[in-house]
């Protein structure tokens, strides 16, 4: 099809919107390692795991070879107001970098929620409402899960306990207030609220809290709350599952107008946004169909594929939650002056840690202050002001689109702009007056996490 | 057409997106009263307007007999960026209020000036472009047209300078990094730059600025500044024209679908979303091809329509620019305790105001406590959080919505849902810890303004 044809946004119609979630396990041959139980060490199985997810959350996080499940009729509605998401063609960014590569970006922050999360929120809310549960409790960093969820459980009439990291809580108030608009109790973390929150508050009284110590209490509140369950809005393989509508949204739209993408790219924090864009690509590379380079950006100051260790590891500070095999820097890496906090944490996607280890995919680590140029280049050609996580993604696509401009090459790029930067105007702020500095652990740093990954017959790394 | 096919968004294709701006002038038989010089109280000419504005502009202002102008092929390109805008079929909230309306909103929050605002901001600057100037000024007061003015500008490579009403500089400092991140210069007022500004200043050492005043300052600047113009957001017959997009694609999309609607209902501030709303559905009006109710929603803390004056009235603080003929409530009126800031102006359109003293065109002024509540509703059933302003417009949705519930009938509603509230925390803040409250003007209040509207023969009120 002609090369003109192709409008600035590629809208699917309603009917032509993704019916089924995609399950990329299906498709690996080397599976991703399942979650251990921390006390046995041994798989955890469905009875295991129901005290902490709901029902048919744990079916799908545990089924590695059903390759096609039917999205209900409620979330396909929900699904309705604000997708299908639009693939931008970024005809303007191409032109201010001279490139002859061929950009395009899925657009996943027009919702209030401002990120792709609502895709997953919306479903992990369903499931519980159709359980009869109660409410459901959940830790947010930078906030866009902890509203995607608000929103989700408001839509739906549910309970919804957010544990906001202390510092994001009191930097971001106003993140804090559209999660109280949609009716969600939002606790700074570490609280007087949980054992887990009292003991660190006792150890470390000044502490602004860490995204696996706002895991440990919302996991220890659904447990021992009636009516409740824990979710989570990412690293798992139904969060993936869920988040697969990106990319076929993408494909259906790339499909629509005959392109076929080189490289894909996508930011990873604990990879809800990447696993999901790749999806029906891997999908289709796993079964020998077709070939594609795929790209994990991380960041350079916490930098789980580049640098950590495949091994099984805590999910958590506090340690209450399963094993996972993956890409880890410790549950005790802390990692410092990064303000994407979307993309700080320790691990990784056990499904993406393996396609990783198994040369599937690629990743690259950025630095902050590359990461804010590149947003701000995107932002004035192509009028969105995005996220600083997404930012990530952008900067490595104008890198790639530059060396096509070098080689000639008219390579098609497809990257994921997972959301918005409007509550993050403090980084651009820090941008704008020349007081952001980067940050690279050094590798005595990165050994202190190392150190406190557990050991065992079989965890070698 | 069935009802049942309405999909939930209904977006156009970028061929069905309209080529030309429709200016309702040509088609009313009693046209807006013209500018008139406040020195010589004759109406302003196209020599008298040049210094301030551009010349294409002031052809587009003073021209009410053309009833189309075509839109220039690069301001469509910039349109393709974020346009078409969605016609949202608002099922969700339809369930919530158990009322048999039909009701539609037209979104214009989805780019990252978060407004309609960026459809008047490109065209502004694109004809400063074309006639080879170097930059433009203007004043913002929320924020939402100084945000969209630096986008506007930061694609085209034009200067920007923005004067932001000092309170809304001091509580808004995100709203100024994103101007800033489009590489706008953005100035409190009133500022030690201008004459205006400086006198100002002496007389009210702590005051915290107002829009009338920062209008003052920039038209300053862009008269004595060479290669400069002013520009301006709202009330000006040209951004009525530009603004007529939204009106024209709302027509097109319910055209499509065959759905006729019964009331449409706006926000009013200076009037560039109502006016562009209504525009084509007021032109069939005015030639006498159909019928419909038109609602402008104001608040009850500013009520130029419902309870001003129709008189000529300086349209700033300053008096140095032109007297309109207006709904007015003196521009020494200061309205306070009203957060919806892009409405808090003591004047309105020329062109509204005319079709409101014919008796085309309905005015309902509301209290903030019920806009808020309003506001709410909407964001948890539809999933947008809207902006203060728009939340007007969706309480009289909702109010009239109910109406029909209790009469039975089944009215097509369609409203303008102008931007989003990222940036209006504190006001919902505020609502949500119960700490807002409502402010009437007394009729003593208002009589203050009235007697600052000038008095010459023929200005009687």
């Amino acid at each position: 099809m002609s090369e003109k044809k192709i409008p600035y946004k590629i809208y699917l119609s309603e009917e032509e919107m993704p019916k089924q979630w995609y399950n990329m396990r299906a498709d690996m041959k080397n599976k991703p390692a399942p979650l251990l139980n921390p006390g046995t060490l041994k798989p955890m199985t469905f009875d295991d795991l129901t005290p902490v997810f709901c029902d048919e959350l744990v079916h799908q996080e545990l089924d590695d070879t059903t390759a096609y499940f039917d999205i209900p009729q409620e979330i396909l509605n929900f699904y309705k107001m604000y997708r299908p998401a639009p693939l931008v063609r970024a005809y303007c960014l191409e032109e201010k970098l001279q490139t002859p590569a061929k950009i395009y970006y899925k657009f996943e922050g027009n919702n209030t929620s401002g990120s792709h999360k609502l895709n997953s929120a919306i479903a992990q809310a369903y499931y519980a409402k159709k359980q009869g549960l109660t409410g459901v409790t959940t830790e947010t960093g930078a906030g866009q899960w902890g509203t995607a969820l608000s929103m989700a459980c408001s839509y739906l009439g549910l309970d919804c306990k957010v544990y906001m990291v202390k510092v994001s809580y009191e930097q971001k108030p106003f993140r804090r207030e559209v999660m109280r608009t949609y009716g969600a109790s939002v606790t700074p973390s570490p609280s007087m609220q949980t054992q887990v929150g009292r003991k660190i508050l006792a150890e470390h009284p000044g502490t602004t809290g860490s995204l696996g110590c706002a895991i440990s209490e919302a996991v220890e509140v659904a447990t021992s709350t009636p009516g409740y369950r824990y979710v989570l809005g990412s690293v798992l393989n139904q969060v993936l599952l869920h988040q697969s509508i990106i990319g076929l949204e993408t494909k259906a739209a790339l499909d629509k107008y005959g392109v076929k993408p080189d490289i894909i790219i996508g930011c990873a924090g604990g990879g809800s946004n990447l696993g999901g864009l790749i999806s029906p690509f891997m999908g289709q590379v796993l079964r020998g169909e077709a070939n594609y380079r795929f790209i994990a950006v991380e960041p350079a100051s916490c930098p789980s594929f580049t640098r950590g260790k495949f091994a099984y590891d805590f999910c958590d500070t506090g340690m209450v939650c399963p094993l996972a095999k993956m890409y880890t820097l410790g549950s005790g890496f802390i990692p410092s002056a990064n303000h994407a906090g979307g993309l700080r944490y320790h691990g990784m996607s056990s499904i993406l840690s393996q396609l990783y280890h198994d040369g599937l995919m690629e990743a690259v680590a950025v630095e902050q202050t590359s990461v804010f140029q590149a947003a701000e280049m995107f932002a004035r050609v192509e009028g969105i002001l995005p996220a600083p996580e997404s930012s990530h993604a952008i900067r490595v696509a104008i890198d790639e689109a530059l060396k096509c401009k070098q080689t000639g090459e008219e390579k098609t790029i497809v990257f994921g702009l997972t959301g918005t930067g409007y509550f993050d105007m403090v980084a651009y702020e820090k941008f704008h007056d020349g007081k952001m500095t980067d940050y690279i652990p050094t590798d005595a740093d990165l050994q202190v996490g190392f150190d406190g990954i557990p050991k065992f017959p079989g965890n070698e790394f």
